[in-house]
């Protein structure tokens, strides 16, 4: 009896996730002699979840149609309710014969038209709009990684934040690097930027920098970037020049003392969503990710871009394999360039150490029913849903372009987000599937669930569940819009639960590129 | 008039470092006409501090002797009084011929015969002896690093460890890998051995691994190598088995409530001095490092060696050049084989991001007075000592063997400590001109200054001046010798004063190797 016939909810029910798929993905196993379809065409054999049937005959050499793009050609005829693997789909070996801009019509026209929105955000003098108002306290290399680390939590102890109600906090970013490295060269650039992208955030009222005095990654570089015009808002010292450890911790707490009524200033006002740069990250991800979180995230993505705000996609790693998709919608040739070269420097870099970017479909993918490496990257680039891709960044490089863009970071979640922070991204999106307490400041992270399981068991870290797009019958594009109103809300001061949890201290960790020296 | 005439302390007055040197160094600017060495030979021009003096005639070819080595030949004849640099003295080039154990007897020779002398220190069932009495909490990737550092910091804050007076503290190991890099390979393998290092160190009476769950460094290889044996000392949990952030926090607390009587039980008792390794270090050298705190470091070396005790000299980049010497002095060949292979991989590693292994005097060494890249790198050395090189260790490899043994770490001062300790260091003694806050955890930090401003005007930070080798008329052998004393002192419970200031929490710095991805 077929589930369609008997009015039941299916033992294994099917997920098609675009209209113009011509595949569905079972969400549970389906029995031999099951019809998960309800099409009147039982399994002769038992299949896992994760993988797919035909939802209609698809004839040799015709498309296969998964998140609404083509992850393969049919290399026999497929009837439909048939399961669609290795058997019958293949994709063609991945040359470098890119069609760049060749989906670029298509994709403008996926940018909804949107009526405006605001949020209630802080509006600095450079123009750029904060979602949390901060203080930073940043390390230029791990010898001060204790003062400042020291010098926040004693401020906050001794109750000296009290009454300054429009300040979020005091952060301490403090990290491994700084010296021990060469004095140039791209692992010296990353740190630079990084260090820059956070002072210059706008969810950071001021910075203080914080150095040993010796060490390669200079303060006087970064007093020289700040220039005059900065120096109500950059302040330096250092533990060389203060007379040691304790004497360091005081001279900082005492710049905070005196820069608190300052920073307390700022207000929030209605600001365009449009102002909104968001950065989108996926870790530990499971079966359900590709179905429910990121195809829902795509499409809060995609509304997202409407309103002119920024939706950003990184991790490099992830992407590897599905670069056609995003070159066929690249707004120029200069941007898919800049990716083209991007993946060719990963390619090097892998090998460091024994990687490699080989991410074929594992053993393990292909039981889980992914078909092909198209297929697979598509679960993370659905993230970010369907719009021309404006722009192309490098690691930590300050993000301007309104629209859908790329930075090139690890796969990493910390080093990934600390990348897309630095680059300007004032919220965070980051779905999973096994379970992440991933959080970080001063840009809150938001973190989405792609099953009910998780949702119930890390309730406290989970600010929204997708598991229901498969449960409950909730459909992407409603799921969407509540990651849109969530993204929305917290901009406008909502904490997140990473926040309410305190997390994002230790999760500043930006790339390390090069040998230690 | 000269000093030596007049009684009067000389205006620059110069020291000689060694009984066998040639040459003595100007601690000092002498101006022309002054005579430092009072023989009656006044400088024609004047010689800046760091410079090198002739103690006697040196005809040409013969060899220039500092710090009791051979730093160049003369390449002109050499009067006494003239001053020693690159128009006199020269280096032939660095050849890979080298003499493996040509020294070694005269080394042997240098191992001072000492009476055994003991500290109080923490016997362990498995023959070590901890110098400390902590709680490591270990997280195996930078996802669990807030949950270890809050459970830490509450479990203080909560008053818990009132009481439990043999315990030093409960120590939060959090860093910023463990995920996003290959699952075997060098960087794999140097965190693994750096986690299970630090959870078996002597210093540890209980050790808490807390992973998120998916990472790449799993839990279940740290369970695996503790076995049954370790189920009193080890302990594991995942962030993604606890139900989230505040359950995992709440987890850990509640495990070292439960292990904190049995820790307790340490006591100290009087331990062979034999039984100790001590990390040598040094980090923001001037140019009194090599001439104060690092030749009274090596005496030191040569008197913790002669109580069968163990001296470890590491960070590869500063002995670059002047292997030879390890060489020379090498106890075996496998010992000098495995230092060249080091010395060859280096050269490889540095090339990543654009490094160099070339530290050739640079331009402003040899305004300093440094004339040769033996010279350069005896400096470093010189912590060292002059006893045989007995082992040669990878980058926390377990330390096995006593005597004067080198292990390959990078010089950046947090990375070559967290090998050291990873390999069993139970002390790590530090020498600064410039000035440092390092500080270290489970096993302690000692640190020395090479000059008598710094110490005034670091005087928190800094556990003994070695400026007084220049200002004082303090020999090195004094100065080592009470190096020594501070060393047993320290290791028997004295706090030094970087543990009075509570370092240590943010400086353990697994070397990372290979890429991020
Ligand atoms: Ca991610
Ligand atoms: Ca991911
Ligand atoms: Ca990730
Ligand atoms: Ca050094
Ligand atoms: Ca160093």
């Amino acid at each position: 009896m077929c589930a369609k016939c008997s009015g039941m909810t299916p033992a294994a029910p099917t997920l098609r996730l675009h209209p113009a798929d011509n595949v569905a993905v079972l969400t549970a196993r389906a029995a031999a002699g099951a019809d998960p379809l309800g099409c009147g065409r039982p399994l002769a054999v038992a299949i896992a979840a994760g993988h797919k049937l035909a939802t209609q005959a698809i004839p040799r050499g015709a498309a296969l149609r998964k998140f609404g793009q083509v992850i393969g050609q049919a290399t026999a005829d497929i009837g439909l309710g048939d399961h669609v693997h290795s058997h019958n789909c293949a994709f063609s070996a991945h040359d470098q014969d890119y069609a760049i801009g060749a989906d670029l019509a298509a994709a403008q026209a996926m940018v909804p038209v949107c009526a405006p929105r605001s949020f209630d955000g802080y509006r600095r003098a450079d123009g750029q709009v904060g979602t949390r108002n901060y203080i930073a306290l940043l390390a230029t290399v791990n010898c001060s990684a204790t003062v400042i680390r020291r010098a926040a939590a004693e401020i906050e102890a001794e109750g000296s934040l009290q009454g300054y109600t429009n300040i979020d906090g005091v952060i301490a970013l403090a990290h491994g690097t700084g010296c021990g490295m060469a004095a140039a060269g791209p692992g010296f650039d990353i740190l630079d930027c990084v260090l820059w992208g956070y002072a210059t955030h706008p969810n950071v009222g001021a910075a203080v920098f914080v150095g040993l005095g010796c060490e390669v990654m200079q303060i006087a570089r970064m007093r020289a970037k700040a220039g005059d015009a900065g120096s109500d808002r950059f302040h330096a010292l250092t533990i060389q020049d203060s007379g040691g450890t304790r004497a360091t911790i005081d001279r900082i707490k005492a710049h905070l003392r005196a820069i608190l009524p300052q920073v307390n200033q700022a207000r929030r006002s209605p600001c365009p969503v449009a102002s909104l740069r968001v950065g989108l990250q996926c870790g530990g991800s499971d079966g359900f990710s590709a179905i429910t979180a990121n195809p829902a995230l795509g499409v809060a993505s995609d509304l997202l871009v409407g309103l002119g705000g920024t939706a950003i996609l990184s991790e490099t790693p992830e992407i590897y394999g599905a670069e056609q998709l995003l070159l066929r919608r690249a707004s120029s040739d200069a941007v898919a360039r800049k990716l083209i070269d991007q993946l060719r420097w990963w390619q090097d870099y892998a090998a460091q150490g024994g990687g490699s970017m080989d991410n074929n479909p594992s053993p393990g993918n292909k039981q889980g029913g992914i078909t092909t490496i198209l297929e697979k990257s598509l679960g993370a680039v659905a993230k970010a849903g369907a719009t021309p891709l404006m722009a192309v960044y490098d690691y930590a490089e300050k993000v301007r372009a309104p629209g859908f863009v790329f930075m090139d970071t690890p796969g990493y979640d910390p080093v990934s987000a600390t990348g897309q922070i630095a680059g300007g991204a004032q919220i965070i999106v980051f779905t999973t599937g096994r379970g992440s307490a991933f959080g970080s400041k001063p840009a809150p992270t938001i973190k989405l669930a792609t099953n009910d399981l998780l949702f119930a068991s890390m309730t406290d870290d989970m600010d929204l569940n997708c598991g229901d797009v498969v449960s409950g019958g909730v459909s992407l594009s409603q799921k969407g819009a509540a990651i849109l109103d969530l993204i929305i809300a917290t901009a406008s001061g909502a904490p997140s639960k990473s926040e309410m949890l305190g997390l994002g201290d230790h999760e500043f960790l930006p790339w390390q590129i090069g040998a230690v020296m």
